[in-house]
């Protein structure tokens, strides 16, 4: 029985064999902007190329309902708003029945629980950090989708109610805070009252990437620094809650500002983290282990689930 | 298959015969003093009192993990800080094999998915208002137990990180802002320093009631408004954030507090719980629907669970 799993980019999709949770040949191209149709063909492109497979995991970017038709995908050009049933256009293409999509966070914590930091454990929170704050949950084994598909969304947790305006539109949410959209519009907006910050000498007028970040906490910069501590108090206040109402163990934390910003991040996060749980309480927040690989591991492991 | 739920308080054991989530025949006592074996053989007297039964669930006041061992229980006389193995106390005194135990808040959760005000839902988040603030998961019909049986503690959610010291010992807990003690705590705090409350004028220097609250509430007590306002605040901070993380329809609000505030208290938590989620969303917070009789109800439902 092989299978593939492929994780569907803004900009490139990846396509791997993976036996046991370990990747095997890869392929991968630019990600089409025609639409749908062109995705899916090829997708079944990269399964030919790749010998072909008896199943096929797929992790997009947006919002999917459990029957694996997409609702939302602001990251996929020609996609629109309208919904697109994917998992049956790529069963189409591919003329492979078994076909599973899901949300790429949801499925990136799949492959952390299957083969990663989590591996061996029934319970995991993963949380990703990078343009905003993604997560998904593994309970029992099985990663929880809720009705709507939209479960994990630690990002859009409580931090500030009447806070900053979240790009959802709610208020004082998490991602306000710790996604790094929402904190280079802080720093913009601080550096543009007058406060000087190397974050914006080192990006000019382009966005601020995580090495940004990470190169100017290094050196101490006062306003990197503020809105860095600011997100970890943030992240973990949400998972914090998410910890009480769970009773979960552990945590993973990953994500592109958490590549950058490496283990003293993940610590800081870790031990905000317990001091918002009751005294004594033995979960911890880990680093995550699989980097790019974590999409096509836990779209493979998704295809190989009920 | 006759079932019996049993619902023990720290005052007073209840037990009834629950055929169908419907209370038949019941009986009560005081509770016991003298600690676990005398609380297991008043169990036996009652069931056997209603005629015997093929299964037994408890809902018990304290930590119960899910062997059905107690490992803290404060409010029970006698129980002390040991561990106590009640589930098969509970099955030597009564001769029945089948006894289920578990947490009373979690309990009650299920009595009002089984057949109260979440009737029919698959996943229910059911909050208890009272001295504290109890929850408890129904997630895919099953009660979420976790490793420790602590889950459900959205009183232990993080509302005001470095806020107020919460009675577990962490800081800006939802319970240290929506459990009566504390908010207790805070009038009479506020009552020493000069503000005049209509709370102290009800309560003098007995424990302020439930009732108390909903009085100097309704009378426009300045004090009690706005503390019974921040309640509602801090408890849908916890909610929302559950919801977020586990997409979440359904949220059933109860206890002795709540009773006492009806439902315009359960619609301004609702309202505060939405002004925290996606803009749009269909969740609704609503009143739990069986009152004292949650408690059997859903000992029975556990009995009946696998």
């Amino acid at each position: 029985m092989t299978t593939i799993g492929i994780d569907l980019g803004g900009t490139k999709v990846l396509a791997a064999v993976v036996e046991d949770g370990t990747v095997g040949a890869t392929r991968k191209r630019p990600t089409p902007s025609e639409g749908p149709e062109a995705v899916a063909a090829a997708i079944a492109d990269l399964v030919a190329e790749l010998g072909g497979a008896d199943r096929l995991g797929v992790g997009a970017p947006g919002q999917v309902r459990p029957d694996g038709v997409m609702t939302g995908a602001p990251n996929l050009a020609g996609f629109g708003h309208r919904d697109v049933p994917l998992a049956r256009l790529i069963a189409d293409a591919t003329g492979i029945d078994a076909v599973r999509v899901d949300n790429d966070v949801n499925v990136g914590a799949l492959g952390e629980q299957a083969a990663g930091a989590a591996k061996g454990r029934r319970d995991v929170l993963c949380v990703f950090m990078g343009t905003g704050v993604g997560g998904g949950l593994v309970l029992d084994g099985h990663l929880r989708q809720g009705p709507h598909g939209v479960a994990g969304e630690i990002g859009h947790a409580s931090f500030r109610p009447g806070g900053r305006r979240c790009g959802c539109g709610g208020e004082g949410h998490v991602e306000a805070y710790a996604g790094r959209v929402a904190m280079e519009a802080e720093a913009r907006r601080r550096h543009a009252a007058g406060e000087a910050t190397a974050l914006v000498e080192l990006a000019g007028d382009r966005a601020m990437k995580s090495k940004t970040w990470a190169t100017a906490r290094a050196g101490g910069d006062p306003v990197a620094v503020s809105l860095l501590d600011e997100a970890v108090e943030a992240v973990a206040t949400g998972i914090a809650s998410a910890v009480m109402v769970l009773d979960l163990e552990l945590i993973v934390l990953g994500g592109g500002l958490v590549e950058k910003l490496g283990d003293p991040f993940v610590a800081s996060v870790d031990e905000a983290v317990r001091a918002r749980l009751f005294p004594g309480s033995a979960t911890t927040v880990v680093i995550a282990a699989l980097g790019d690989h974590a999409g096509v591991i836990g779209a493979a492991r998704l295809a190989e689930s009920d």
